[in-house]
């Protein structure tokens, strides 16, 4: 179905250390494409073994495979063979490292937003926008290039919506957060204040939300309000919908069910068989019970009911740092290989 | 400037040994106004010391001259003198038992919702809607009464959105909750279901809050998505609303910073001197931070903010078993003792 | 190396909707040697499709072989074939309910706490004390059998206990406990109780890990503090323990890095190639961290230190609901089956 | 019965915008003797209103009298006429700043670990060691002086302790602590650390608990185990002790119950009507429920049993920022004043 490469294809890691780095890290040890030939961290870390440099914080043990590599400084001098490179740096310092790297020659696949809004840069999620990795043909760079994965919550909002913009018209989205503090990354927020508390406020997040959400979907109007909650993993967005064309509640939850996309089609790797499910149980989704359906990589929907000012509500949950960072960005370079850009 | 009673008036309490009649105890221990005489719980309670029947939550020590009181059970026959009778009564049981007791000629103020919804029985929120009271007159008991309180999570969105309403006309409301677990009562929420989760789900409450909201401020549409997350008091309301007329941001926070209404006028014992807080802090309200304010009487609201779908979205916070439950109703009851109703 | 079975044994599930229930099942599905032909359930969930009566907890998905089996009252008459039972049955029933379907010829493995004090029934954790599966000869029943899974707070001790007993004797052993809350089962500590709480009451647990190691590990002197904390799966104990011999570090380590059992020598299904993990780490062992290492049947180690009050001090993990219940009663019952007692 | 002042004493808060140090202006904002004439705290916040500088983290709102003052630099040539100077400075910085403020003739009350064990500074629990200021005259400074204030996990025990020592003499005692996250300080433990977690090691702080509690009580060996879990306020210890002298279980109670010290003879400002307190319930004392009893001055204590490893074991609590930081410092300050040393 979809052109597998021969080899596994060497890969890099920047910001490998982190919360979303050691997610690349766990997920790519085991990939049948890809293989880990290098992770880079900043200074302090450069030169000491992977596992040593690392405070893991994952519940599976580090893997055998990146605990022995060394860790390297973030310089594209060092890039090595890898043909495609990683990306979970702080947005501080990863818009001119990237660049970097992409004009040594690398695939750069980005969870960071300092690239993402630029106009000739792919915002991929590869069910939902799989033709925007065209951009890659306008970049500049004479073999390599920038992908960006979108904010970790307009991920699981853009999947829910996806299935009902194809089939009956998005005209506009309502989306409250319920947002896990791992998307904080390390250390992230304070152990008091997530106690007995929840944050109505994560800076940016929700004028990220509205504009990448439009740069994906196209001429949808999204607002957002984003709350932090003492959760591990796993962004639930409750959300309502106005749809251009009528439709009834068996429609929606069929879209969802029936949704499959071009990473389903080429079955790659890390596509979840569905990429949207439907819950029919009176109090689902729920982060810990659900996020890890589908390894992580599907959004589960549920609770969906008419609503007076709009058409339909409903709550979706993904995972903030499978979907929504490491795993996602995983796919989007999965579809570029299938694709022969790489 | 009211009308204080000379001597303090006997009060009971039914179902007092649960979360919110806790909270009557503690509130009604201290109160100028009244003075609790007895204190009623189920059948395996009844006869025990309230101090030694008790399973005390509260962070205060457990009031001396309420623990000594004998428990009864909850029969009409029983009343004594109580011209009040507070209610924290389940559901399950209210309808009937209050009924009794505003037969037995006691001014019954109910936290429960069996009665909120009859037609003649006023749904109150003394600052929101003050004229409701006259509704008891219609009632068809000889000398008592029954007075309602609403669900928890409709009163700090009443609370919000009256100050708006009074100037600028609320036509529509969008409310996305998350709500603390005291509200679920005892023993309630499991541990396990709130540890490292967010719940989207709480029964009725979604149906509560619109159909309430339209019985306390009129022809308002409201739609409401209620989520239960783990703190321990204190509701967050993520609220966006459409006006009648024309505001800009300074006018609606003037709006709520200027806000008094009759309990103020009346300087009833238990009204927050500003019902309505505007916090101008960008992360503001917190339950744990701000859930206390004003003795826990008061809504805080803050990050007020132009909607593209609406006219405006904001935050808004109420403490769930102090100003949504007990300290609520005792207000109510303080505004019926000032009309002179009781 | 051990008497695998040729053709997957038959067996049933008792209390299998509860928290350790839920486990039973969700590890019995991918059993190599058991094939679950029934499971049993109280009254309100009888009839009813498994996957329907039960409200599961678990991350992974409900395995669809055990979820479409219907649900059967706890009664053995309708035994089946089951050759062998699981139970995870409350202690209050439990007692009579185990009786008769040993009586009626099958080998009931047990996580309640009824017969393990019986001075015939084996109280087995099958690294530590496997003879004692010795006792069934001793049981009255003339095919079937009763043997017992020990609480979960004391499987960790007596693991973390036996590597240094068989070297170096333990004299006494002092525990004070964290317990994770699925300990409790379904509906469990509430909510309001373990946010921003620990409670340092767990009923019988103290008095059961003193009780419980004795007839485990010997003539032992252990006295136990149990708390309960807000952690999901996980118990960990501060311990400290008195050798007969002198021991370095060096050498207490050594004892746990290189204890093999039964488990391992017969290699049973369910073993854990390393059923003690001594972690370097200052901080190791964590509940969340390290709590499914080796499948969440090992009891991981760590922060050995002098101690002026006895001999040494230590932290040890063990995952409650797999290795401290369901987990460890399925090696109990894969030992049985390796010494062809079913 | 004591030397109270009769004008407020002009004092300064060292380190004034942490966790330690808001909980200081707090509580000297409403002080009797004391009254905040400046403020100091790191170079980024000086020149700020306090009020602006600090993100505010306690329940209660900022005390407006200290939120209008200017924040200054640490400077003791800034020590305007404050004649006592409490510290929340972080170890990494107290010793060279306190000793200058010391010189320049302040008495400094310490609640950092810089000069705990200097011999001739004063490691003082008010109700345990009072004759520990003495000390002060041996120091080389001509008017000022330092005192501190022991650990927050080392005063809960040692208040515990003080009674039975007097009584029945300890021998040794054993620690295994539940420690708030409010003790690390600010931003302090991570969120994702402490959530579905617990940590068996706090650096330094089992070393701490035996060296203070020796210097504090004298001959008493001490050993202690070390936990963070995620509780906001409030130190639970786990303790068994060994006595000189035999004791019954009501004579340890009574111990307890009946035990005053020189604050309460002097009737000190924040000295607790009853610094041990005993509770008879099954499952006392929880921080949630217990920390706040006698304004979180108090060392609550349950459990007591019998222990077959030593005499008795039993559970204490005491509120860590409150007796075991601020509240300890302060009520310090006010013996050295009541024994006329400032």
């Amino acid at each position: 179905m979809h052109a597998a490469p021969r080899i596994r294809i060497p890969v890099g890691v920047l910001g490998s250390t982190g919360a979303v780095g050691q997610r690349f890290c766990a997920l790519l040890a085991e990939h049948p494409w890809f293989e880990v030939v290098w992770v880079a961290a900043s200074g302090r870390s450069a030169g000491k073994a992977y596992g040593e440099a690392t405070r893991w914080m994952l519940p599976e043990p580090i893997p055998p495979s990146v605990a022995s590599l060394r860790v390297r400084d973030a310089a594209p001098s060092e890039t090595g063979d890898a043909r495609i490179v990683f990306s979970a740096l702080d947005a501080s310092v990863a818009g001119a490292i990237e660049h970097d790297f992409a004009a040594a020659g690398a695939l750069v696949v980005s969870n960071a937003k300092s690239h993402r809004m630029d106009p000739d840069v792919p915002l991929l999620v590869p069910e939902v926008n799989p033709g925007q990795l065209d951009l890659l043909s306008r970049q500049a760079f004479e073999r390599g290039g920038i992908v960006t994965n979108p904010n970790c919550s307009t991920i699981g909002l853009v999947l829910a919506l996806k299935p009902l913009h194809d089939l009956f018209g998005v005209k506009s989205a309502r989306a409250v957060t319920l947002q896990a503090i791992s998307g904080a990354g390390l250390p992230g927020v304070a152990g008091a204040a997530m106690l007995d508390n929840v944050i109505p406020f994560i800076a940016g997040e929700e004028e990220k939300m509205a504009a990448e959400t439009r740069k994906i979907l196209g001429d949808v109007t999204v607002t957002a309000q984003c709350n932090r909650v003492p959760v591990l993993d796993g962004h639930l967005v409750c959300a309502s919908v106005e749809l251009e064309r009528e439709a009834s509640a068996d429609d929606v939850v069929a879209a969802w069910r029936d949704f499959r996309a071009a990473p389903q089609e080429l079955e790659l790797p890390s596509a979840p068989a569905h990429p949207t499910i439907y819950l029919d149980e009176p109090d689902a989704p729920q982060p810990r019970l659900h996020r890890d359906l589908e390894g992580g990589m599907a959004c589960t929907i549920g609770r969906l009911q008419p609503d007076p000012l709009a058409d339909w509500r409903f709550v979706a949950l993904s995972h903030n740092t499978l979907r929504g960072a490491a795993g996602g960005a995983i796919l989007c370079a999965e579809l570029a290989v299938a694709r022969g850009l790489v």
